[in-house]
C-alpha cells in the first residue's frame, strides 16, 4: 500500500465526517445510516415498480426521475466516504467499497445500454449495514459463527460441488443418448442444465424424460440427489456442532481503512493499526 | 396491568367454569375438552365442505345452518371463558385468547363480505388444545425443546433469512434482464417470485428460463439452493444436539391468569402469583 | 394368551418344517429362503408386467396362470407356516404374519373386484426378510438403530407433523380466498393439497398461483417449508449423535412365536420363554 | 498377482516416464499434469459443443476432426501409462485405469454405432487428478473424510434405500389402482416412477394426481418424502460428528502399483511394498 494516512485529528471536518458516515455510535452516525437505509430501500422499490408493466407506462417519468435522484444522492456519498475514509484504496477495494460502487454505476451505465439500471438492485445488498445501524452485534457474532463454519467447511463444500458438478456432466450426457433431442433433450448442455435442476430435486417438468430407460435413469438421478442432499447438510451440521464459541465484536469501523470486526476491548485496527 | 383478581373461591359458580373450561384434570373438564375437539373438527369439515362446489350446490343451506350454530356456540364459550378467567384482558392477550376471537369473527365479518368465512379454519389452531386434553405433557415438553431450538437459533436463522432474502432479490433482477418479459419474467417482482421458486427447490415450471444464459444462472441458482439448506438444518440439528434435558410440565392452567406450563410441584402461578 | 405350545420335539416334522420354513441358519432353510425371495421377485414383476398395456395385450394369458401359479404356492407356504409355528395366532397377528396374509388376499379378490389384483405388490414386503437370509445381522442392527432413532424422536415429530397439518390448512384456505375457482384453486381441499405440494417444496406446478398477492403468499410459504424442514432433519440427526451402541442380534427366530431380535446368547425367546 | 516389479531403475526411461506421466512432484510432471488436465476439459467442451445443433451445423467436421485428435492422444497416453508403470494389470483394474480406458473407447465404438461417443464425457471422471496437480492435499484429505463417513454409514443407507424401494412401489401400485390410466397412471412402473418423483420432492407435474383421493394419498407421499429426508442427512450427520480426525496424506503415487493415499512419511508403497 503507498496510501499514507490522512490528517484525521479529531474536530477536523473530514474526522466529523467519517464518524457521521461511517460509525453509527453517535446520534448524527446513527440518523445518518437510518436514512441511508430506508433511502436505499426506497430506490430499490422504484426500481422493481419501474420493471412493472402497469405501473411503468402510468409513472414511467416520475419513477425515472427518481431513480436519478437517488442515484446523484448515492454518487455524492461515495465520494464523501472517499474523502473521509483514511485509507481511499483500501475502502474502494473492499467488500463494501465494491458494492457502493456497483449500486451507482448500472444508472449511469443505462444511459448507454438500456435496461441496464435494473442491475441497481445490487444495492439491496448495501442494507447489509443494516446490522450495524441497528446496534446488532449479536447478529453479526451469529452472521460470524455461520461464515466460519462455511470458511472451515468450504473445502469439503468444494469437493462436494466437484463431485456434483461431475455427475451432472455425466448424467446429462447419458440422457441425451438415451431420450434424443425429439423428447426435449436437445444437446448436452440442456441435458445437463436438465440433470441440475432434477438432482437439486427442483423439477420444473420443463423438460422431462418420455422413454422408459430415461424415466428409469432419472428416477435413479432423483434418488441419488435425494440422498446426497445429506453431504453438505452433514458437513455444515457437524461444524456448527463443533462449532467455536462465539466472540462479541464492536460496531466500530477503523477511520483509516473502515474495516469492521474490531473486538470491543480493541484500541487499534488489527488491519492497519491505526487508532480507533 | 389494572385488572384485579376476582373473587375465585372453591365452590364459586366462576371457578368452577374455571376448572370445566381451562383445565382438563377433572372428568367434568375432561369431557368439555373432548366435546370442544370434536365441534372444533365438524366445524372445520364443515367450512371445507362448503368450498367443494358439488356439494355446496346439494347441501349449502344445511351446511349455513351448522356453521352459524357452530359460530354461536364458540362465541358462547368465548365470553364464558372472559368470564371465567381471573384475568380476562390478559386471556384476551394470550395466543389462545386471539385464536379463540378469530375463530369466531369471520363468520360474523362474511355478513358484510362474501367468502370471508373460510378464514373461520383459523380454528384448527385451537386444535393445539388437544396435547392438554389428553394429558400429553411429554408431548407439551418436546414442543418446549423445538420451541427452544428455534427460540436459541432465531438470530443465526434471521441472518441467514435476510441472506435468502437478499439473494432472491439480485438473482431475480439478473433473470429479468437476461430473460426478459417474452419468456415469462415480466417484471422484477415477477422474476424474485421465480428467485424464490427455484431457490427453495419448490420447481413449480410455471415460469422457466429459456435462453442458454439464463439456464445457466438457473442452474446456478439451483445448486446455491441445494447447497445452502443446509444451513437452517445445521442450525438446528447443532441446537437439538447440545438441547437442554426436557422439564416435566404439569397440564394444570392458572386460575387467575391461565397460563400454563407450571412444574408439576409449582404451587403457584410463576406469573401472576395466584395459587393453582 | 390361550395359545399353548404344541409338541417340538427335536426331529418331529413340524421342527423340521420350522427349521426350513422360519429359520436361515441350515442349508435347507436357506435355500428354501433364497427361492421364496426369488419368487416373490418374480411374481412381483409379472403383476408389474400384467400392467404395462402393450405387454398385456400379448402375454396377458400367460400371466394371469403365472399370477395364479404364484398365489397358490404363497398359500400353500402361509398355511405350512401356521401349521408349523408353535403358536399361529401369535405369528397371524405379527407384521410378516399379516404381510404374508395381504400378498395372497388380493388375487382371490380379484374374481369379485376386477383390478385389485396389483395390490399383491404388497408382496415386496416380504423381501424384508432377504436381511434374515443373508446372515444380515449387522444390517438388521443398523436398522434397529435407525428404527430406534425415529422411535425416540416419535413425539417430537408428531408435534412437527401436527404443526405442519395445522399450517397448510390455514395457509390452503387462505390461498382459496386470495386466488379463487378461477385460477386453479377450486376448493379448499384443492388448495390444502397444493399448500402441502408446495410447503414439502415438490411443485408439480399443476395449480400455481397467478395474482400479485397469491405469488407472494405462495413465495412465504415456500421459504418456510425450505426453513422447517430443518427441523425433522435436526431432531434425527440429534437422536443418531447421541445414538446408543449397536447391539449384535441373532438372525434365530423363536419357534414357538416365530419373533426374532434376540441376543446372540440368548438360549430362551424373550417373548414367549420358549428354548431357542 | 501374477505381475512382477519390472526394472525400474533410476534414470531409466520407464523411471523416467512414471515421474513425469503418473506424478505431480517434478517441473516435468507437474507440465503433464496441466497439459493433460486442459486437454480433457477442451475435449469435453467440443462434445458438448458437437450436441448443439447450431454449431454442429456450423463447425460440425472441425469438431470431428479435434474429437480424435483427442482421442489418439489419450490412447498414446494411456499406452504410455501402461509400460510406464510397475504392474500394467493392477494400474488398468483401478478406477482410473478403467476411467482412462473408458474415456476413448467410446470414439472408437462411434465408428460402428453413430452417437456413442457422446459418452466420451466420462473424461470428465480423470479431472479427479486436479486435485493431485495443484498439491491439494488438504483436499484429498476432506474427500477421504467424505466417503469415510459414507463409507460407515453404507449400511444404515442401504437399508434406507431398501425401505425407500419397498415404499415407492407399494405407493406406486397403489397410485396406479386408484387414477388409472386415464389420469395418466399409465402402468404400475409409470407409477412408480412418479412415485420418486414425489417421494423425493422433484415433482415434475408431468404425471400429477387429477381425483381427490388420488391427491389426497399423494399429499401424504409428499409429507413422507419430506420427513424420511432427515433419515439420510442425520446419518451423515450423525458420522460428521462423530467423524475421525483428518489425516496428512502424501501427493505421491507408488511407482510399481501407481497406488495414492500414502502417508508423507512413507517411504515404501503400502500396498505393494515398492519404494516410494
Amino acid at each position: 500500500m503507498t496510501t499514507y494516512k490522512k490528517d484525521l485529528r479529531p474536530g477536523g471536518l473530514r474526522a466529523l465526517g467519517h464518524e457521521i458516515i461511517f460509525e453509527a455510535d453517535t446520534p448524527a452516525g446513527k440518523a445518518f445510516d437510518v436514512i441511508l437505509i430506508i433511502s436505499i430501500m426506497l430506490s430499490v422499490l422504484v426500481v422493481m415498480a419501474d420493471s412493472v408493466h402497469s405501473i411503468q407506462v402510468q409513472y414511467g417519468k416520475a419513477l425515472y426521475v427518481l431513480e436519478w435522484v437517488f442515484t446523484v444522492l448515492f454518487t455524492v456519498e461515495y465520494v464523501l466516504r472517499l474523502i473521509c475514509v483514511g485509507k481511499p484504496l483500501r475502502y474502494a477495494g473492499s467488500f463494501f467499497g465494491i458494492v457502493d460502487l456497483l449500486a451507482i454505476l448500472p444508472t449511469y451505465l443505462s444511459v448507454f445500454i438500456p435496461g441496464s439500471h435494473y442491475l441497481t438492485v445490487i444495492r439491496v445488498l448495501r442494507l447489509l449495514r443494516v446490522f450495524r445501524v441497528l446496534k446488532l452485534a449479536q447478529y453479526v457474532g451469529e452472521a460470524n459463527v455461520l461464515m466460519g463454519a462455511l470458511a472451515s467447511s468450504r473445502r469439503k463444500i468444494t469437493v462436494f460441488l466437484f463431485a456434483v458438478a461431475a455427475m451432472v456432466v455425466i448424467l446429462g450426457s447419458a440422457m441425451y443418448v438415451i431420450e434424443g433431442e425429439k423428447n426435449g433433450f436437445v444437446s448436452i448442455p440442456a441435458s445437463i442444465y436438465w440433470a441440475v435442476v432434477t438432482l437439486t430435486t427442483v423439477g420444473y417438468g420443463d423438460i422431462s424424460p418420455k422413454t422408459a430407460p430415461g424415466q428409469a435413469l432419472a428416477a435413479l438421478v432423483m434418488i441419488l440427489g435425494y440422498a446426497i442432499i445429506a453431504v453438505p447438510t452433514g458437513i455444515v451440521s457437524a461444524e456448527l456442532v463443533k462449532g467455536p464459541e462465539q466472540k462479541k465484536i464492536s460496531t466500530q469501523a477503523c477511520p483509516q481503512c473502515s474495516k469492521e470486526g474490531h473486538d470491543p476491548d480493541a484500541e487499534y485496527c488489527k488491519y492497519c493499526g491505526a487508532p480507533l
